[in-house]
């Protein structure tokens, strides 16, 4: 029992109970860069605004550096009765500067010093994401040119459908991950405000100039309202949903891969360099990784329930619940962010056998809509034509033929509004005649992957 | 077992079971003004661009308004056999003009028919939100202004920390929920995209005009993949997270609702009207309506984990897990609405005891920082200065007497710093001295709540 | 607005906001079995112990009687501004027995009441929910047993592993069944617990005899604490618990049963009973059932999720918050049990492919494991026979061929301790071979099916 | 890139990226022990059955325990390239004992040993989940014991109800930690089943002797299916469940502590050992403690949701996916038992200020109930007497003065029922007169703590 490095122990007597010093250990070792940086921009403004002696503002930047080079160079080593890394950097600086460090903490508090951290990590994690993301973007932007005309089946309720191509299915995932770099920029956007001056709850009573700090910090805008700046993490949630919702959508292409990579659907080979075999099934080659990341989809969805229900009910302003928010952001982020690097680099890796898929487009009477939309050409109304091909459909899988193999006196029998011209209904056709924006056409799929390009920019 | 009103009878030859009929059966029937505004701006278009003739056109916006108004006269039953809200209404419209109905669904799916029924609905929920939430927000506002000098004590871990005033404690308030208002708005903008045109998965194979649809409909844009517009659910998970955040924003005023009313805090009086009583204990008024509202942030996070966790690891495209989206958005809407509607009633209604407020505001040490302060504006490191007053405030504690309260001599042996003006510092002086930017000064918040309003229009 | 049927007026002056009446509704009117027997038993009890007089007593029992009746018959209009199901019943038994109803409630306060009743419901639920599992495994145990010796593949991460057997993979289900089934009783068990008598939270002044009421309603026992009584939730967040693992049990064979009825897997075709169409895809046949299965696993964990999220931070004893504790187990309840009925319909009504899965069984190298035990089985350590084999299969998969369609030499050429027999190894000596306790050798299964249906009586 | 340590790669000839093996990296390497000790037994077993050699069964044996001591002694080097704790202890194996390391994995899948070691560990968390609450509820009884008769005010809806003792109240809490012990004792049941022998999900075809295994190892019995043992994780869910639902429990007496150490209410002195201060405010002594504990609630509330997600919609048997099992079991673990731990410390050691509690527990017409009680037992209704001491308490509360400083011609005016004697309703009387099982008499308190401790033995 230590009160070494307390920053609060004036009114205390007793010494802390070692379950408490580790029951209410912080999480926030790696931030130390952070810390620093806000910790310079403060004394910097501190001795500008004639709060502490400029002189005093000097010793502690040059101190804080030099601090941050003993970071940087891995020569700091974690003290548990440090509480946390606040306490870490003080102590050190003080060890630097000796007493001018006691004046860094004039006009600041630990927790809008906390605020502060967290919002500058949050948003480089926003900036990491939003980077990962252009460049997967970009990649499935490269391969949906690539297989802009590569038929395969198209699926619903995991049945083949109608026929797609490749390039157009890859696409709806660029979609769905241009939505989630919105999140990531919109999330930035309400995350980059800059919370010091907040004091512990009520403003400092000193005549900060706070737009210096948020300049310095390269922070958009300062906090309105000092209570909330310290109180509240709803930044930490949206990031924890932007983030949950990216590999969500991850989850759902690692199911396709999973899928796609088993001998029922044999669409991909699994690169070496991102599978991993069985200790006891020497013929295994496993989708790991796309596995992973669907189960890490798990992961995040619990990261985001937790910090949703830790902030829920609690009374203005801090609350020492709020420790726990790193806990949150840091697991989101570094679930989130490799995972989307990995598919980065994982996704032009795979080798797609463009034959079968092409061949199974064709399979699974997938040209049932277009031969209805045939009908409705010739003028049946839809519903109509839906019938009569839906009972061509059953006499197909009772004979255990394809649509175009059954004899053509069937679909005349059928309707008379059918002529021999139904059976050039082929794949490519069906994939063609979807020409309208959004539809799979492969000059559209050209289209839409340029046009997604340049909304990266 | 029935076969009626199925879309897709045609290649089954047995009967739905019953227990499928019940298990598959959709919670949609209160969106049927989406569907029938969906279904005439298809119906129009496929008239304009002479996909179905003109005539029939016609005669189905007319038949589907004529349906409509049997909708809104209340004059519909529902029938469990018709599956969902699409089938009745196309089954009603058969009813109003016969054969023509036939050809609504050409150029239509079931799938891309859903997505954009989904869309409108979420965005008419996202601006009722943001609606109520403007009122709320204003609502604040204005009891911030008549509140802006009137003390209370601040508090941190729910102890008195440091006086703040009423109005700036309610601003924080406005802050959160101008931030939440906000996500609604980036919210909508991610859902106001029209799906239709997309088919089943793969796009329509006609000519049709789907920015005309857009444009009748009030879309901002066309989806850019069929695929992604019929597969995905993003924008339900984004829509509940509004809502869950924001939830979890009103939990926490209505913890502090609930803890003011206690015989403890004493600082409000609920009316009547806002507040329910005890079947056993005469003497009980309860903030119910608090309780509730608090409570029901649980239901909105359950609503938010169990949206995503539907979506995890779904191949693309439609699955029939999808249908469930509605019951996570109509919860989410039904429940967070009326919750922001009630709080912009009941705040006005709040009978605050202010002087109840003033006088606590001021107890419980809570000057000890403005008397360190004291110190270091004399010229004492920070760090030191806390220690010293920590030391006064064990004493004031042993005592059992406010820091105020303690002989002068006390001070002086503690620093020599001290002079007899250290007895000056006032709760009042304590609320002009945080006299920047987001702080608690009384100028400062009527600034902020002017800011605030601003913000809203 | 109103005051009618309040039941705790007296010390309310203004009337109820009708946002006020709108916003703490009950969600309680299914509950009025559990009311009215609770009631019944109650006021049994204060007549047989002199509380209330008995003749009182008895006009109270054959008025809640008569009520019970109407509510049989469908015969009750849900009234608004009665708030919940006790002031219905209460206000009822007003109309049938007038003055004497003003007894019932003696001793007695809503907070205990509403713990009776919905302890009365989840028990309720937990026996329909244990018969519904008991029905399924029932039906799982006679498909084991029938197809204890059809083999299919077996699969790790989605590709094919080693042979195993239709009821062998049919049992796995059984056993997490037996395991939800053991939850429940468990939750049963912690639910059955009398509450009556808890007053509002600190016991009842009056003699009651409690064991009584608890003999009556079928309670195991009555609570030891009045204030756990009246403010705690677990038996629901357990109940939430046990629901979403069976669900969750049953999404991963409603991904198989999906998997299996595609064209890539076929292995079973859905009866038209328990599947649907598509209304633009003449062809498709869905699981929707299994689907709507999986996704509402979704569902049940968000219930979970929302229930302990309620609970988290509530001081004791109860708090309005705990209203929505019956949305939470009305919502798993209604979810879970009647995908458990559908399941033990559809199972039986499948129809498997049993040849397609018996070819399949024996392709994709499943059985290289066999292979390597082959060597080990004459002396060569495994981590050493592993590599071998898992060379043949890099071989066999360059010639696109099985493993027994290598040429002997080849294999003698990796180890000099392969003989010609090594060629004798089929899907049928896998099976066999898995001859142990848990394993996949026809015998073990018929036997692992008749040791899973004597542990469900 | 290496290969080295990779027990999985002769149909492997690329090399794995280092995005994969980071990526896909286990975080089991404090597993060590469970794996070791499932090694010894399995390589016993493999020796007393003839299915390797007896003599380099001896070998392992004495080799796996040197690699046990290097580990205790943290002589043991991660080597991120060697995956997981299996291969490490494989490879320090044969570091030991050479060539006859190779022999360990036979009959032996990855997918079974890891089914080991996470039931071995859960199984150890379960035991020390048990400790720990048996020590905190004696802990409990012990407390109430003491204040069997010392009054407070009971709370519903936060506030002044009726009058318990402190005793009670905290018995409360000894019944919700004896449910969760009990759901421990459940969870460790249903998790106490050894799987080894289930191989990769197919059973292991050699002569296992499982039992012995199980024997071994401390098992109560052996899974019944290969396929179940490698697959579920239910074990995993119900662990974190049995910990979210006592951690939640501790949420809601970290609130009540939150509260009670607060100058409102003043019930609670914080001793120094188990509170922490403010690096601003030197007067502010924190619970940190229990707002940490309150905090993490949702962390578990987050790891049970995540586990959840994970499993839901997983086909059989093993995917990668279930290797992110062990984060949910660690975390919960981790967080809950030395939660448990440090309110096994900190209570005893709580001041509480039990003349404020006793006088508050007479304040804010706590004592209406037993008012209206007192009317009832003069022959009104309860309804009746409700409404009559409700409108003694407007009264009352007009007059700002509690319901015994009313004047007595008051009470005559309102019901002629009473008599002088009504004054004499005093806070003991109330406490007394419940005197029912579950009722907070004194007497009953004592009672119920010594059945509590009771059923802990």
């Amino acid at each position: 029992m230590s009160t070494e490095g307390r920053t609060w122990g004036g009114r205390f007597e007793g010494a802390m109970h070692d379950l408490t010093r580790d029951y209410t250990a912080g999480m926030d070792r790696d931030l130390w860069e952070f810390d620093i940086a806000g910790s310079i921009a403060h004394a910097r403004m501190l001795g500008r605004q004639g709060i502490i002696p400029p002189a005093d503002a000097d010793a502690i930047v040059r101190g804080l550096e030099r601090v941050r080079e003993r970071f940087r160079r891995g020569e700091v080593a974690w003290r548990p009765e440090l509480e946390d890394i606040h306490t870490h950097v003080e102590v050190l600086l003080r060890e630097e500067i000796g007493e001018p460090a006691g004046r860094l903490h004039t006009a600041r508090s630990r927790n809008d010093q906390v605020a502060l951290v967290n919002r500058m990590a949050v948003r480089a994690f926003c900036d990491d994401a939003r980077a990962a993301l252009r460049d997967l973007i970009a990649v499935i932007c490269d391969l949906a040119e690539q297989h802009a005309a590569d038929p395969m089946p198209g699926y619903t309720h995991v049945q083949r459908a109608q026929p797609i191509t490749l390039g157009h299915h890859l696409l709806a995932y660029g979609e769905m991950l241009l939505r989630d770099r919105d999140r990531f920029t919109d999330c930035r956007r309400r995350t980059n405000v800059m919370p010091l001056g907040s004091g512990a709850l009520a403003g400092a009573p000193y005549p900060l100039d706070r737009e210096m700090v948020a300049r310095e910090l390269g922070f958009d805008t300062i906090s309105r309202n000092s209570i909330d700046a310290t109180a509240d993490r709803d930044f930490v949630a949206e990031f924890c949903f932007a983030c949950a919702t990216t590999q969500v959508h991850l989850s759902r292409l690692s199911e396709e891969i999973v899928l796609w990579a088993s001998s029922e659907y044999g669409y991909v080979r699994l690169p070496d360099a991102f599978a991993t075999g069985s200790s006891i099934m020497p013929q295994k080659k496993n989708a790991d990784v796309a596995e992973l990341a669907r189960g890490r989809a798990g992961r995040l969805i619990g990261e985001l329930t937790g910090i949703l229900a830790t902030l829920k009910g609690l009374p203005l302003a801090y609350n020492r619940d709020l420790q726990e928010d790193k806990t949150y952001y840091l697991a989101a982020g570094r679930t989130l962010i490799p995972t989307v690097q990995i598919f980065a680099a994982m996704l032009p890796a795979l080798e797609f056998d463009l034959p079968r898929m092409r061949e199974a487009a064709g399979q699974g009477y997938s040209l049932a809509t277009d031969i209805a939309d045939y009908l409705v050409k010739k003028g049946m109304p839809f519903r109509e034509a839906h019938a009569v091909v839906g009972r061509l459909v059953r006499e197909a899988e009772s004979r255990r033929c394809e649509l175009n193999e059954l004899p053509f006196e069937l679909y005349r029998s059928a309707s008379s509004l059918f002529e021999p011209d139904v059976l050039d209904i082929t794949v490519d056709a069906a994939l063609a005649a979807r020409d309208i924006p959004g539809g799979t056409a492969p000059a559209r799929v050209r289209e839409a992957a340029r046009e997604l390009r340049d909304l990266l920019s």
